[in-house]
């Protein structure tokens, strides 16, 4: 079974957070959301109220077939500045796996050096004005440039999260999921 | 500025009541989430922990322009046997507010009578099988029925949220909120 980190920011974008959590775990993969500090209680772009499942500092130590970050400020920001999110980017794409980001957060994919010469995506304004060396912006809904995935906003949270869902499970399994939301 | 109430039920589906809250948030509407009992922790369908701002008895007086039901089970079995929420969605009907709800909520308008000689849709197997009396179901991603409005799956809760976002606060502003989604 795959495992997930979905770092939860305060701040982060609660609809894309939700999503990517709801689509993952409707896909049988070990979701694991951590709060950056001590407080697990989440108050997210819009005012809803998430309860992160653990702190980052409990799950450092593990291993992730995929780590992928939601959007939403001042959230994005608070990842920017967390040397342990660069680094823990940077060792899952290491090891084999799979870093991705949303919306305003593809931006520290940029920071941990993960975009340098490859396509990306984010939400207008973020990576297309500052992008990584060598980087392709791409105005599309998501960008799948190998080990690094990004997607625009959240109109795109569910397409982005159907993707994942497909590198990390297979077609069969993100179709099974599709299926089962109704979408029109 | 619109007032809606979003009751939170155990086993809610996270992904519909957190879309529905976020975009309702994103056009200025005041949203008050509510939780059945005490216990203000709501573990939804999936496993995410989301916190009710209020009580459901706390907010019974109050006159809402809408109150929205999100589906997910058993959250929506627990709002179908509260005779407080049957009655809720009766009142806000009858003092000119709309009624509305999605995926497995539903059936809880059928049970306040509210979908009787209406069109509606539900997620396939919910009012379909079990209709109102006169009541039509349409396979579509959202029905407006003037003042009870219902929607399919997680799959449309965007639109769902679109469409209640129009007749609350007008079509500009569902333009505004939705172009800041980025939707593919
Ligand atoms: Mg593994
Ligand atoms: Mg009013």
């Amino acid at each position: 079974m795959a495992k997930v980190l979905v770092p939860l920011a305060q701040g982060c974008e609660e609809l894309e957070a939700v999503t990517l959590i709801d689509l993952m775990v409707r896909a049988g993969i070990e979701v694991v959301t951590a709060s950056l500090d001590d407080e697990r209680v989440i108050t997210a772009s819009r005012g809803v109220q998430l309860i992160a499942q653990t702190t980052l500092d409990q799950v450092l130590g593990q291993e992730f077939d995929l780590v992928v970050l939601p959007g939403g400020l001042p959230g994005a920001d608070y990842l920017n500045e967390d040397p342990r999110i660069i680094e823990l980017l940077q060792r899952t794409v290491q090891h084999g796996g799979l870093s991705a980001a949303i919306c305003a957060a593809p931006k520290v994919l940029v920071s941990a050096g993960l975009l340098d010469n490859r396509e990306a995506t984010s939400y207008p304004g973020v990576i297309d004005v500052e992008p990584a060396p060598g980087m392709q912006y791409l105005d599309l809904p998501v960008v799948d440039a190998g080990s690094v995935l990004t997607s625009k906003g959240p109109g795109t949270a569910m397409d982005f999260a159907l993707i994942l869902i497909e590198r990390l499970c297979g077609a069969e399994k993100r179709l099974e999921v599709e299926q089962g939301l109704q979408r029109s």
